[in-house]
């Protein structure tokens, strides 16, 4: 109750896939979570016992999810920090997320979203607690389906999915949304885009509407959950699933991401 | 650690200011609370049960603060929400802030923050669990003379205090910032409202920039925890503690509030 995690949503979260007892890209995912802590002033420092505590509950996992929660910790009322708080950090084990092979290999449908989210460079890129928007838009349907929907800013730039960030290729290059404004920076972005250049791609990060999503060659989500997922349909505009898509995924390693 | 208010500040809260037993403006509090339950699509409906709760914590305390929160439930990961979740309530006391005489009587120093509210009508006017805005605008001033920071949107438009509303008189009309687009709704921001109007004064929802704020005649801050506190500088303007902030506060009875 008194924790400023549940009081505010102050605090960050790392949802990590744990396959055979390892956590996956383990740090890359405690990167992004010392930016989050540096960004949001949480003096968090004990990433040894953390990475201890991690490596404990994930060695009987065969495959799993890790979420690492990270808290400024226990205060009193009132939106100042004393600044003698001990950050909280909370691990906890949840199954892997099944779904059909066919998300992999055939491609999923996506739709827009009607929620937008809130400009603000200062929170922007982090995978901060305050995650109300992406709640609100994963409310907008139940159809199963639909396994994922894209969410734009005020300014009508696409920004990512509720639980995914995107790509779009067209003319061999790669393009994701500029996320400086806002949005999370996936470690699954981040590894893509490491990839892809490796491959000799280009990719840049820009501003993106939904028209540019339209005119993409080929069309992908991502998140280190995971893996790519093709995109073969937003809305009522079809895609194929085209060789770099299926490119990547090779390199990624379809078979520790496909079900 | 799976309540939703934690994983996701999926939720909300009201601070009730107490006194002699009775948490002041009950019902517009839980007018609120309700109204931002719609919004969010939280079906909580157990307000008998919560009214009842507070009154016999509320029974003992001669000065406090009632914090209520009501969260989505307790949920799996993920942002999607299962529909038969149960809203969860926390109740809890807290000492009432104590202030200096001076805040109420000669006027409290303001500056104008840094940190910008992000644009959300879906998230707009109602008391949400996502308050990282407001944390990290608290964090960029420590001069404990300095009571208040202005909140900005992306737009320029002055929105509110981070733990406030704000209201500027000009030509004796009162003026405050439309809260369609982002910023809490507060309690004390309808009443003054309402004492005004009864007062016969004209009261305009409209967009300010910190240009119309420094063109005011007076200028104060309210919430229901502290009543009407005038502004009696802002960054480097200064203000004159006037008539109408005066008269609102003899009409809002100072004695409560007044620490």
């Amino acid at each position: 109750m008194l924790d400023r995690g549940f009081q505010y949503g102050d605090g960050l979260f790392e949802t990590i896939r744990v396959v055979a007892g390892h956590p996956q890209y383990w740090q890359q995912h405690i990167n992004r979570l010392m930016t989050g802590c540096e960004q949001l002033k949480i003096p968090f420092t004990e990433i040894d016992s953390l990475q201890n505590e991690a490596k404990k509950l994930c060695g009987q996992v065969d495959d799993g999810v890790l979420k690492i929660t990270i808290t400024r910790g226990v205060g009193g009322r009132g939106y100042a920090i004393n600044h003698s708080l001990d950050a909280n950090r909370v691990l906890a084990i949840f199954p892997a997320p099944h779904y059909p092979d066919e998300c992999w290999t055939a491609g999923i449908v996506a739709r827009v979203c009607q929620t937008r989210l809130g400009i603000n460079p200062a929170l922007a890129g982090i995978k901060h607690l305050n995650r109300l928007e992406q709640v609100m838009a994963r409310t907008e349907w139940n159809d199963s389906s639909i396994r994922e929907g894209l969410m734009m800013d005020a300014h009508d730039n696409i920004i990512e999915g509720t639980m995914t960030n995107v790509f779009s290729v067209r003319d061999n290059e790669l393009m994701t949304p500029n996320l400086s404004r806002c949005g999370v920076k996936g470690v699954m972005r981040e590894h893509v885009t490491e990839m892809a250049t490796n491959e000799g791609h280009v990719v840049r990060e820009i501003d993106l509407t939904l028209d540019d999503l339209y005119q993409s060659d080929e069309l992908f989500v991502c998140n280190s959950l995971i893996g790519i997922w093709p995109v073969k349909q937003l809305e009522t505009q079809c895609f194929t699933i085209g060789p770099i898509s299926q490119h990547l995924q090779k390199v990624l390693n379809g078979k520790v991401y496909a079900t």
